[in-house]
């Protein structure tokens, strides 16, 4: 019998993990390359390529039978109608990198080359392996350096005629507020990214001149949301005021995503999640609070079910099964 | 050759229109009744079948072969999935309605019978007659007493798991903004409806005192947003500003549905929409303002090409071709 595998490719700014998944989201090999230093973005597809050609070469020896479907590869504006990434402001590659028609050269009978952005990927991911097994409608949004979103609907990945769904953090929360990475301002993203839970901490330990807190003893460079938990675990009151506040205004925003899409469940991935009830439970309550009746208690806010640190290549995979089931 | 048709009904508060509707979306025949004054639901639903028989047997002697294909209804809050009509505001009857189950009893035979909310029905109307043929993901949004929305992705239209997707008309524009006629603050619909423009209206004349405003000379009971195009159409200050701040508020919106969704386009419907420019001009602007690079000038903003008075019942009869293609 054969054993179905895809390739999962994550393109980050620094690096790039290539996986060998199964179809139950098992990682049977896996490794990496620097993004930069290839000269030049076909030289780093070749470099890419001959990295995946390895890979399946060892997978071999450990898995009899071995049959790759696809490759999935996931990147930040990766686009999905056109295969190609525009203008990534985190890449050292420039323009419109042609990433399915490139590396398509290098793998002439691959059934699948598929590109996607990368919280559209985790979504793909998360319906095939994790949490959303069988659901029809559900939203993720990963929280990270930003806030990403992925859209399931109808069972079906929601891409946009321009291929770029699912930007949801960037939806505005609070007119004239927070500056957002991009520029403009009172984005979700401004609010409920790690960057804006450090923010949030920084604007609290302002207001109240609080200098018993922890958090008044760190440097501003060292503030990050990981030292946030941890002083919120030891009763900080300021970080906990981060995630009462993180919750109140995330919450906020899923209500809006609720009233467009009417989601079985949301879930949340990334590293602010690992403090689970101390944003889940804010979180949780903000939604309720700002739902018309006919949605309320219906809508689970859920962790991720995927192995965070192989979320990004097994999203990508996942994306190789969905074209094939099309 | 048959014609094939589909019964299209729009249940309203005061009445029921009910439609013959061809696969062009022209309709044949049309009739109303009103919705109390029947005693009960069961009673208004015979009243209802005996109405709809009558009008395909008035049909039948004006079209050759004519073949009905199914009966699709749009009702506020009505639930696709479970065919009910849940505790709607403005229907004399209360609690639960099964109108799918108590319309199939008088129609046995019926190959589709179909509900869901007004708003959907008027997306799929769009779509199959109007100016989304063709289009796989779009937007439209219906203003009127309050802001209804209905969406398609991928070229289906997006439901939710619970049967209520497209309330974006409840999601918050403003935290703490105007209240909406849900009772919560800050809602699209406080703003963009009929009667927020009212609002917006008299807001407008409180700030400034200017009694030349030809709207200062209406009473509260008699403005609406009809007349408030009549006077900017002969150049009132205020009436302008009306749709100068409408449209802001709207754009604001529309962004904010094109980062989850990233629309072809977006299709306005409504009383308000035939101000035409007066609308759409600054709804345009306030829209492009608000997105990212990556999305602007992508997104139509288009008036629906539906007949007004007829898009509720040929929105309805849509319903019956979707189902038929599944």
């Amino acid at each position: 019998m054969e054993n179905k595998v895809a390739v999962g490719v994550d393109i980050g700014g620094t690096n790039t993990v290539i996986g060998i998944v199964d179809q139950n989201g098992a990682v049977i090999l896996k490794t990496n390359i620097t993004t930069p230093a290839h000269g030049n973005f076909e030289r780093y597809i070749a470099d890419l390529s001959d990295t995946i050609k390895k890979l399946i070469s060892d997978a071999n020896k450990q898995v009899k039978n071995l049959k790759v479907m696809g490759i999935g590869v996931g990147a930040p504006i990766g686009n999905y109608h056109t295969g190609t990434i525009d203008f990534a402001t985190n890449l050292s590659f420039k323009g419109r990198l042609p990433v399915v028609d490139s590396v398509r050269r290098h793998f002439s009978e691959m059934p699948v080359i598929v590109l996607t952005n990368d919280a559209n990927a985790a979504a793909m991911g998360e319906m095939m392996y994790g949490g959303a097994k069988g659901m029809r409608d559900f939203v993720m949004f990963t929280l990270g350096t930003g806030v990403g979103s992925g859209i399931v609907a109808n069972g079906d990945l929601v891409i946009g005629a321009d291929g770029l769904a699912g930007e949801i953090g960037h939806s505005v929360l609070i007119p004239g507020g927070r500056l957002c990475s991009c520029g403009f301002s009172g984005h979700l993203e401004a609010y409920c990214s790690a960057p804006g839970m450090k923010n949030t901490a920084i604007e609290l330990l302002k207001q109240d001149d609080n200098a018993e807190s922890l958090l008044a003893k760190k440097s501003f460079a060292d503030l990050d949301s990981k030292m946030i938990f941890e002083a919120a675990k030891q009763g900080d009151k300021i970080a906990l005021e981060v995630f009462e506040k993180t919750g109140e205004w995330l919450g906020m925003g899923l209500a809006n995503t609720v009233y467009h899409l009417s989601p079985a469940a949301i879930f949340l991935f990334g590293g602010p999640t690992a403090a689970g009830d101390l944003l889940f439970n804010p979180t949780k309550a903000s939604m309720e609070k700002n739902l018309l009746s006919i949605y309320k208690n219906k809508i689970e806010i859920l962790p991720s079910k995927l192995n965070p640190g192989d979320a990004a290549i097994t999203g990508a995979s996942a994306m190789v099964w969905k074209e094939l089931g099309k």
